[in-house]
């Protein structure tokens, strides 16, 4: 007899491809749309804000919106608010990224110089204030303004994320509640205002609206944890960027959290010279891969974030008994799953 | 006999007092809503912001809100939209000198050190973003979307203005025509739309919401082409920062483009070596100022700031038959004078 293995929560592995697939035409919109406002007369802007949209990544965040108001309405031109709004969002997390990484001083983002890199800090600077001042154009255009408070105050809590993000940098005795809260606004306050907002402009339920709102949420925790843990494991290759990034940027995240928790006094202060003072030597990040791996931090971090993302699917529910929304649904619960599951 | 001197344009010294007065008590609304606005969780923001904002300034573009709003509304209450929109505008004025800063390298405004002389880069660029966040939450606070969509709209064109700046820099040859669109962005853009908002939230005609745009747009040019001129004859003491700050920086402004238009080939030359090449040499700001006095350009770019005063003057001529408004447009207009008469 063939011992069969521990049944894995889900069967298959999950995908996004499903969720993209449904996705497809009104992403075709956004991309269109992206492409058009990041237009200036300023030469500049098209190049620097081209350089980094143009790179790519998977644009979860405007997928959220774009399903949010695919689940609130069947009618392409009805969502056409939702499609400005979708643009909104990448606009702002593109922001986000142009001041991130004149902040980290960052060279390479997504396997590519950085715009910071190649046109300067204040270049960063600048581009990165008028893609956020164009979000607010595009929302205003959207024509809601519940949906735009949404987003703005989504926009101030990613600063205020960030901020506080600065202030644990280098305590490698944070609680974890103190990272919990950071990557609650860094990251998934946008996953969930964009998603939440994307349903909203459709005019939906209350109840709807909360359930993507969480959906948004739980989504994005995972998906930053899983960052998080990821940069203890990937390659440059994998990653997009430097391995060992945040190590050597004394940033403390949920593995280093976790084993600082379970460390004995020899780990602290390895933890407390390198992250703390940032004391590096050769050989420190394979160190630290070591003792992660001792405690099993990044295989916990990331079982951790597995659970958000079936939270994530669970919130789901109000959508799965309609016959009209209970695929799409499906696919979203998929795509938070395949967030979690990810090797890079 | 005495011999009596030309007669001047305007027989008294223009004073901002007027304004100040009349707008004293909705000021007093915008700079309580300023202090509670900038409060957050993360100390950081209202220790940073707190610190710039603190330091004052003369709050002229909140001020053209709530001018706006009183030329619109003899009641209080209904102006409370306006003392948000006047709060929105103090907060985006703040996020643009945050990052300024950051992008000049400062580390002296207004007198004292800069934010991020103080806290570093990472923090003003951050606590730039949260205000700029906040302003549009007060905004849509406010209520109105058109209105938003123009501060909006004027928030973008700022970050095009100061990108356009950075292209002239070092540019000696940049035509007179370029500058202006340069602080047409970087300047008067924001207290345009500051004017016109104010006065459109209280329901008023096309017309005077158009009168009011032209006044900022007017006056917020000769503010700026002001500060350029003062730079090159203030003392750091008269300013708040230093002295010949521009020619260091290789900032193009009126003075010198008026310089080189009449100037010879040596004296072009010594442009090209100063603010194109950035080759300086100790006596250079001296010879700079010699050459500028030579060709009157400080005093020439001064003349077209009051030219620029005088016809923000008559654009509130809308206001001037009306004797409900007829007072406090006459104290704007002195204000338009006084920003174009004012030694520091």
């Amino acid at each position: 007899m063939k011992l069969s293995p521990a049944t894995p929560m889900h069967d298959d592995t999950p995908s996004l491809a499903p969720l993209v697939s449904m996705l497809a035409a009104d992403m075709d919109r956004v991309n269109a749309t992206i492409l058009a406002r990041m237009d200036s007369k300023i030469a500049l802007i098209p190049q620097l804000a081209g350089h980094l949209i143009a790179a790519g990544g998977k644009r979860m965040r405007p997928m959220m919106t774009v399903a949010g108001a695919m689940l609130g309405s069947r009618d392409a031109a009805a969502r056409e608010p939702a499609v400005k709004l979708a643009t909104a969002v990448e606009f702002i997390h593109s922001a986000t990224l142009l001041h991130d990484d004149v902040i980290d001083e960052s060279a390479l983002r997504r396997g590519r110089d950085t715009a910071n890199a190649l046109w300067g800090n204040d270049a960063s600077v600048l581009v990165g204030d008028f893609l956020f001042a164009r979000a607010f154009e595009l929302m205003v255009e959207a024509g809601d303004l519940t949906v735009l408070g949404r987003l703005a105050s989504a926009a101030a809590r990613i600063t205020e994320g960030e901020i506080r993000q600065m202030a644990i940098t280098g305590q490698p005795d944070t609680p974890p509640e103190d990272y919990y809260d950071v990557i609650e606004g860094k990251t998934a306050v946008l996953f969930s205002a964009a998603a939440a907002a994307g349903i909203e402009i459709t005019g939906a339920s209350t109840a709807r609206i909360e359930a993507m709102r969480v959906y948004g949420m739980k989504l994005g925790m995972a998906f930053q944890i899983m960052d998080d843990a990821l940069d203890y494991t990937a390659s440059a290759d994998d990653m997009g960027k430097n391995a060992g990034d945040d190590f050597a940027d004394q940033k403390i995240t949920l593995p280093t959290i976790l084993a600082w928790q379970d460390g004995d006094a020899d780990e602290r202060s390895f933890w407390q010279r390198t992250l703390g003072d940032a004391e590096f030597a050769d050989g420190d990040l394979a160190m630290a891969q070591g003792i992660l791996a001792r405690h099993d931090a990044v295989g916990r971090a990331i079982s951790i974030a597995r659970g958000l993302a079936d939270e994530a699917a669970a919130a789901l529910d109000p959508f799965m008994d309609d016959g009209a929304t209970a695929p799409l649904a499906a696919a979203l619960a998929d795509a938070a799953r395949f967030a979690a599951a990810r090797s890079s």
